[in-house]
Formats: C-alpha cells, structure tokens, sequence
C-alpha cells in the first residue's frame, strides 16, 4: 500500500527558508508571488491491505518520527 | 490564487535521507514499513486570478528554481 504523508508549517510559524525562497523568485522575475512556505512530503509503502489500519499507523508515525506537532501539521492520504 | 507545488525524487535516485527514516520507524517498532522516499513540498500564493497562467508560471518556477530537474519530478496543483 502507497500512502502520501505532507507535513506543513502551522499557521504563524516563522519560514525563513520560504521566505529565502520567495526572494530567489523575485530576483528571478517572477513576479506575484505573494508568499512561500515550505513543508515535507513522504511517500511510504507500506505492507498489509487494510487502508483504515495504515492510516491509523502513518498517523502514530508522525506523532511520534514525521512532524513536530507542536510546530507542524500533518495530513495523510492513502495512494493505493 | 493559491497552489502546491510537489519535488520528488525521480525513481532510481538514492534517498538516504528516506533510508533512514524508514530505518528509525522500524527502531520505533513500526513493522511492515517497505520504503520511505522524502520530497519537499511548497505552498505557493500568488496574485492574479486566471489559473491556467499560474499553472504555466509555477512550473516555470519549477524549472528554474524549486526543482533540480535532473533527479526530481515536480506537480504542479492549482488549491484554489
């Protein structure tokens, strides 16, 4: 089974490296860009069938190794 | 207008940072994990409301900026 994992800043947490990036955009005349903010994705395969007990275990996976919870969120969606 | 722009590694391209994810959720007592593979993941904002030019914009951004595009695929979604 395929699942997706994407961790993002919370809200009013600080991105230097989005804002480094939104920037680089700029001096690359892009214009428009009103902000950037940079997060994580993990594709993970994992074995067994059942899509409600992978879900349940791709979200002890980012309580515990993916996201800091306490700055992060996380969304998890299973592929196939 | 607001879109998420996804950078994975292409197949075939090593991943030790996914290694040793995938090797930390095992020492966490995660069974049945077969792969982790890390991307990044950017929440663009942009002025202007007309989807199919920000489409074509970000992957321009893609392009020249947000992918190496030698060991990375990028998809471009359009959030609202």
């Amino acid at each position: 089974m395929k699942a997706r994992v994407i961790v993002t800043l919370k809200n009013g947490v600080l991105d230097p490296q989005g804002q480094a990036i939104e920037g680089s955009l700029e001096g690359l005349g892009f214009a428009g860009v009103q902000s950037v903010r940079q997060g994580k994705v993990f594709d993970v395969e994992l074995s067994g069938a059942d899509s409600v007990t992978a879900k349940a275990e791709l979200e002890r996976m980012c309580e515990k190794l993916l996201a800091n919870t306490v700055i992060e969120n996380y969304a998890v969606e299973i592929i196939d």
